[in-house]
């Protein structure tokens, strides 16, 4: 605490990312990286674009970018919102929708960031458990809400909700926002997105940080009806006129097109990550069901933390979470086909010894 | 106004940024952008960083680039706060250390973010008038305050205060944070960083937009003791995990290691601007003391609407503010000598039309 800090910065409880170490030939499997590279004509964009026209400011509404997402989504690009990074564009998401005088409703367990952005913007939540199988049950959110955000699929657990679902949720609060965190949905989950025309009060945030390989260059979108984009905009404008660099808009407008890279490395990972949940369950693992780019897994008799431990002396990271009820889960990112295999074996060695 | 929105939607002013017209051929002196283009070795650390390794996280601390920044400036990296643009490192700032029970002050001509910020935040702000000729006078700066924040050179005045008086100001005010904004400090200012070892209460900010000429690629960052530093990290990291991507953090660090190439473009923009001092006055035109990579200029006859709207029609842009006692001035970038000559040319002609 300091005399010179505004009183925010005492009460927050900032966000631990997972691990960035600077140490060659890890098996890295704990921040959900995908082990693809980006699309080819992606980096060839960015290539294109490293010269002088870096000493101009960027197009501050991004419209190259925006019509393209819209397009691949079929929508107006007056119907998206582009950040840096999701996590960017959740945290106005936050600020500009989330906040009223009812609560925010969101799971228990989930994206950890949920707490931290609601300290930093004083909005009242409460966290509705999820069920003993790690399920969302939408009942729980038939309550008087302000507001309500779900990942689907549900971070760490991987669990998704079928869109009907979600249209169920959406339909029975007209009078609330609904976000829908929708980082890992490609690696088989049912987007939302087919439901803006139809819900005003539908928000659904996705990310160029997993299916489409650039954690590296932190670009995120929100899409939804105009009103929830103009809230998120003049946010955006009232904080940072151009959160996204020239290199990164072109290189998210390369990505959003070359649909065929996508669709290729989306269904590796998804392969690798089918076969890597048949390995763990031979292993004695109970894995949840997951349609995102990594398993939650917990062994039936050794503890997450000496797993974790054991594994890191095997230059193998992946992810706990020290919380209730999920401390004994592991986070597994999938990787390729070679890093899962190093991972099984050294499981196989642990649980051995 | 929308139901779905937060109550802080609706009481927002957003900021206006320069145009960013897509157009061939413009002579673009309206945003304060360097004429010429970043170091050539920055760029080719953005070629060698192009590839599969995109597909990771950046370093959340951004570490290399704080200690090269550190280095550059003879601080700690623990000194050294980075962020996407000095506008995002402004707004944290606003929400991180200049929000207190008493008042934030700063000049009523000034860059005209700042009551965007205030707004977004709810920082209590008085804004202190310059004097007739624009000058920030500091004994109107000897009143209760929480915080004080000032550019240095102002901006759109373009005009500078000497280190000394900065210092005085800082040491009239020990227990409020002082945020000198050096944008520009570049372009002839006196930088308040050698003064940062003795002040707990300092905190100066530049940016990599104008005198590194990397507007394109979005970097700013923050100097000052560790604990100013560290009330920025914790709301940073309540924010946005990764605010600079992979690329912006190689060209940065590279950019700052190019001593030599920062010294010549930034003596070449000297010159023109003192040249064009001289022809603007030439043609009747009153020009602010300048410091900057800007000048601004009110013509004796002519209104700055007329002008600026002249000047369009011929494909030049400048900057004008429709704000009480600046109304008539233009804010004017300068550009290459090429650039700033077509300018005058161009009002040669509408003035003796």
């Amino acid at each position: 605490m300091s005399r010179y800090w505004s009183d925010i910065v005492s009460k927050l409880r900032p966000y631990v990312a997972g691990e960035q170490p600077r140490i060659a030939g890890l098996v890295k499997l704990n921040t959900n990286e995908n082990p693809y590279g980006p699309s080819p004509k992606a980096l060839e964009a960015i290539r294109q674009a490293t010269d002088d026209r870096l000493r101009l400011y960027p197009d501050p509404a991004a419209t190259e970018l925006r019509e393209t997402i819209a397009a691949r989504f079929g929508l107006m690009a007056e119907e998206v919102f582009v950040g840096n990074g999701s996590d960017e564009v959740l945290a106005l998401a936050f600020q500009a929708l989330l906040k009223h005088e009812r609560p925010l409703l969101y799971p228990d367990v989930t994206y950890s960031f949920y707490p931290t952005y609601s300290l930093l913007y004083d909005v009242e939540a409460i966290e509705v458990p999820v069920d003993h199988g790690f399920q969302i049950r939408l009942a729980d959110y038939d309550r008087p809400c302000g507001a309500i955000i779900i990942p689907n699929p549900n971070a760490p657990t991987g669990i998704g909700l079928p869109r009907a679902d979600i249209e169920a949720l959406v339909a029975a609060h007209p009078d609330a926002v609904v976000v829908i965190d929708e980082a890992y949905v490609d690696f088989g989950g049912e987007s939302a997105v087919p439901l803006i025309s139809k819900y005003p009060n539908l928000l659904v945030i996705q990310t160029l940080s997993k299916s489409r390989s650039f954690a590296g260059l932190r670009v995120g979108f929100a899409l939804g009806q105009r009103e929830l984009i103009e809230a998120l905009v003049r946010v955006k404008d009232s904080f940072n006129s151009y959160p996204l660099d020239r290199l990164a808009q072109v290189a998210a407008t390369a990505a959003i097109k070359d649909e065929a890279w996508f669709e290729t490395c989306r269904r590796k990972l998804i392969a690798s990550r089918e076969n890597l949940v048949s390995e763990l369950q031979a292993l004695d693992f109970e894995v949840l069901p997951s349609q995102a780019n990594f398993v939650f897994a917990r062994h039936q008799s050794q503890s997450g933390a000496a797993l974790l431990t054991a594994l890191r002396e095997r230059n193998i990271l992946v992810r706990l979470f020290a919380k209730p009820r999920i401390s004994d889960f592991l986070r597994i990112s999938i990787g390729t086909d070679e890093e899962c295999a190093r991972l099984v074996s050294a499981l196989t060695e642990i649980l051995a010894a």
